[in-house]
């Protein structure tokens, strides 16, 4: 639950906050959103935040808001919650019914604040889901609203008792968690599974994949289901939780101090305060 | 832009009527909808669209809602708007940050009431579209709120200059258009495409299904992009504008008059008065 929250549309704010109904956020998952970890108040990874919401706007033509408009969204949420998790909603508006965007859409921007979820934890589990990533060019990478998939994914693992279920597209590539990125060790290197066909290009992902150098490299390489069996260790980043270390992969037992580890960690706590250990 | 709103959490109406930010509607989509043609102030074909909300409820795991809070709310909007196109909206509602769906979810409905479209318009142009739709068994056949596909088919087909754009599936089937399903004549035989890999379940189409007994039958058969070269006539459906004749399909002019389409009108207007055109 939100403990902050404001709405704007186009660059007027809505007060008292409220949705329209007919929005089509609602109605049809029509936009986008980010997910950001505020600390001391700043959100030390915004310009990537920007970069993904800005084009992902620009992919599905909605209107670009502001940086003004962004940016006073954005002082608004901190300073009501200095330490959270910062969500930006920008949808198509609201107008006619129909599927069709309207020629003269005034989107809608929604920001929340809620309560930062704990410090990393302890090793997690997690497995392959039966649920497949369906294959869609024309929205892969973009953090849209269109995410039953994941719900599906998510409720397919807690039933089955995992803290996370990797998620392989529907040619059996492994591309994702629910809720995360991966970076997986296999015969001695690491590699992260590309997202140009299904998947959301993570902000915490692009953090290594321009600033953690492992030994032995880190390279962009598709990782097909029948890999896992040889997979050695397995981390899990996202830009709320930041780096999530897997103890178990199914039946296999994953290595939890894996080379490069400490490396990752501290590229991830270098640019943002809140995954510092210390 | 709805005439007519309301809101319930569970049984309760919210009043005044207010969304939550935090929906799992708004928030990943995860929800159903059904929209509806009122006509004098009832809903004829209400029974088919409840079995296909609730049998949606259930594949989703939402809890189903009362038959009577749904009674209640179609009962405001139809007195609210006795001419009119009324929507449902059922969300999982709202609860802790996070993909995965909580246990104790309370669901979202909402109704709303719009003006009712024009009668039905002369023939309409439609082509193929380049979008395709991804696969994905764990929905389909839902009326679901991740429609960001049928969005940015509908943007392409206004792109084109065209009325509506013909979907295919990602291995080439043409399944629907975007807003409505598809009864195609070809070779003298009416066909509608299949949507066990992709597309929804009309309602419309469901009717002319149990109804419609053209000469030479209707058979229930995929379309490959390739027939639509041998296409004769084609009819757009759905629950809202009834039957839509296409006169053009890209290049190819079809027949306007084609016969057994008398017979397909006659079986809508039979069970629901709106569809009449006397």
């Amino acid at each position: 639950m939100a403990e902050w929250w404001a709405v704007w549309r186009g660059d007027t704010a809505i007060e008292p906050a409220r949705l329209d109904p007919a929005d089509r956020g609602l109605a049809y998952g029509d936009g986008l959103f980010e997910t950001m970890r505020a600390s001391g108040g700043v959100l030390p990874w915004w310009p990537r935040h920007r970069a993904r919401l800005l084009a992902g706007a620009d992919r599905l033509a909605i209107p670009r808001p502001s940086d003004a408009l962004l940016e006073a969204a954005l002082d608004a949420a901190v300073r009501a919650c200095p330490e959270s998790v910062v969500k930006l909603v920008l949808t198509r508006g609201f107008g006619a019914r129909g599927y069709a965007p309207p020629d003269d859409a005034v989107p809608t921007l929604i920001a929340s604040a809620a309560p930062a979820p704990l410090a990393a934890t302890g090793p997690i589990t997690v497995d392959l889901l039966d649920l497949r990533l369906g294959l869609q060019p024309a929205l892969v990478g973009l953090k849209h609203l269109n995410r039953l998939e994941q719900v599906l994914g998510a409720r397919e693992a807690a039933r089955r008792g995992l803290d996370d279920g990797l998620m392989a597209d529907a040619d059996g590539h492994v591309t994702c968690s629910t809720r995360a990125n991966l970076f997986a060790r296999i015969d001695g290197r690491w590699i992260t599974p590309p997202v140009d066909r299904a998947g959301v290009a993570g902000i915490a992902r692009g953090v290594l994949l321009d600033h953690w150098t492992p030994g032995g490299g880190l390279r962009v390489a598709p990782l097909p289901i029948a890999a896992l069996a040889r997979l050695e260790a397995l981390v899990l980043v996202n830009a709320v939780r930041g780096i999530l270390v897997a103890g178990r992969c199914g039946d296999r037992v994953l290595d939890l101090d894996p080379p490069g580890l400490d490396a990752a960690r501290a590229a991830l706590a270098a640019s943002h305060p809140a995954f510092r250990e210390d």
